[in-house]
């Protein structure tokens, strides 16, 4: 009797929590990769480090650190990811894209923590807390994407001319998964791009992989051809890779390479009737093929084929990401990624 | 019997953790604030969105989203910490000052998590994840510190001259707290910075705190200035505020507005010796004043006083990171924030 009171006890003392509780056992930051730059002969500028306030002088020679990239980790406590899952975002953006959506509710960063991967979401050089270098370093400049550009190029709306300024007046896809009221949020996501800073890019990934591979990759959009690249060049490291509507893929004369790393190329609904996507799907498909065609594993995944219709570009987002999250989930654990 | 044996299954099916995990009841992101930009009459710009791919037209006139700011959150499950802490960083930097250290170990994030506080870290307007602007919304240009700018003007190195790029013949502080090894690893986390955006700013951490207060706040650095402000327009929805090496207080006019908010100013070592510290921190003594001149409590806590020596600008990221958060833990108990 006395040993049940005493158990009693310890299990008062232990905190109490609920199912939906995330554990983790560790979680943090780094930045990984990076060089450092020489900037000499450019006039010392006068600037106003307050508005209003005295000219001072701004020396813009010497070393500057650049091209470094930005890694958040998650390490949940019950781990079951037999590798580590990178989650790699696509042009215009961050790893936020992997956080909440856009309407609040939880992302993939969040589920698949809870089914049990340790996380790491980057953020590409140049974009996010990556930072980006001086025109003295790099000689373009970035673009940006305006308010309706996405609407209309990511299968949100029905293509060009089904933005309008005024809500009521806009097109959305019927049907479409995107939680069209929270568009303000999502581009509130989007940062500036670059258009000539892959080698960077893709040279900071191969130092994230360097660092904490062998891993699963989940690319999404423009980071599915930065994860082919870098795939390419380490395939020993790289266990698996889900390309989530990749956007363009690696060369496939080196496809080959990947003939032992099991692919999923996954699309969302309304691809084959846009043209853009329609041609990175026939794209991905055909370096899917010449994996294929050295022996390898491709699983070309179209949602709508399997009962998931009305999905966007952002297919992370969308009111249904956790069913397609499951999909990818399924599919992992087929290829023995998963303890 | 049998209900003993329920009872040990009910255990076992518990997952086991440690002391040291930490245990959420949720995390996640937004993006707050922000505003539609209009951009007319620019030319339409031939850019190549592939190097060495063909000419495309790039039209950059039309609507932006602009200056909202990213916020990520964690939520302990053993909530101690009576209102949200939110953390705001310093110029040139994203909240990522906050998560790990430059040499990996735990920063401030984490350990005040641990402690139990929803705790808030948001990356200023046109720093990290909150993105920026096209110079046809904002018209001046970002500015960029150099390699060696932070080791000498943070109180890492022994002020101008102390830095070489041979890290044999740097002369660090004697005694510094900083992790001088891991410098690169803080210049990584280096972004630009603009001088004409303090406003959106400041907008942007005032929808914060509409959104998510009664707060306390952490504030670092610029953050100092830019916490200062919103405390003047929202004392209501303050209800402390910890200043660390605060660059810059509020208005002193304004300052009777905070006579209802504890406030602790917080300094590192070396700080009389350097001129511009030393300036910084008679601002904000003289800020301080008169808040306290108006009735209101304000503690300065000079670190080397209370026998915690070495400590540079960075306090968060130094070798006795834990010794100091505790510092502040035990000051937000005294004022009755804790439960």
């Amino acid at each position: 009797m006395r040993a049940q009171i005493a158990f009693a006890f310890t299990i008062a003392a232990l905190p109490a929590f609920a199912a939906d509780d995330i554990v983790l056992r560790g979680m943090g930051s780094f930045h990984i990769g990076g060089r450092i730059a020489e900037v000499s002969g450019k006039p010392i500028k006068d600037i106003q480090r307050v508005p209003g306030g005295p000219v001072s002088k701004l020396d813009p020679n010497g070393q500057f650190m650049v091209e470094a990239m930005y890694v958040q980790y998650f390490l949940p406590k019950a781990r079951k990811g037999k590798y580590p899952l990178l989650m790699w975002h696509g042009g215009g953006l961050t790893g936020a894209t992997y956080e909440s959506t856009p309407d609040g509710r939880e992302g993939w960063l969040n589920m698949f923590v809870r089914k049990g991967w340790d996380t790491y979401v980057s953020d590409a050089v140049e974009r996010g807390r990556s930072g980006f270098a001086s025109p003295d370093v790099w000689s373009d400049s970035p673009i940006f994407l305006n308010y309706q550009d996405p609407y209309e190029r990511f299968r949100i709306g029905q293509g060009a001319g089904s933005w309008n300024a005024d809500v009521a007046k806009r097109k959305p896809m019927p049907g479409t998964q995107f939680p069209v009221d929270a568009y303000d949020n999502y581009m509130k996501q989007s940062v500036p791009r670059w258009l000539s800073t892959d080698k960077a890019i893709v040279d900071a990934y191969l130092a994230l992989v360097d660092k904490v591979c062998p891993c699963v990759l989940l690319l999404h959009s423009q980071g599915g051809t930065f994860g082919f690249q870098v795939a390419e060049q380490r395939p020993d490291k790289i266990k698996a890779i889900v390309a989530v509507e990749s956007a363009s893929a690696g060369k496939v004369a080196n496809a080959p390479k990947l003939k032992d790393i099991p692919v999923m190329l996954m699309f969302g609904d309304y691809v084959d009737e846009h043209p853009r996507w329609a041609a990175y799907k026939k794209i991905d498909t055909e370096y899917g093929n010449a994996i294929k065609a050295a022996g390898g594993s491709v699983d070309l995944v179209n949602l709508p084929e399997i009962g998931i219709m009305g999905n966007s570009h952002m297919l992370m987002q969308e009111k249904n990401n956790a069913e397609i999250a499951e999909v990818i989930q399924k599919w992992l654990a087929s290829k023995g990624m998963t303890e």
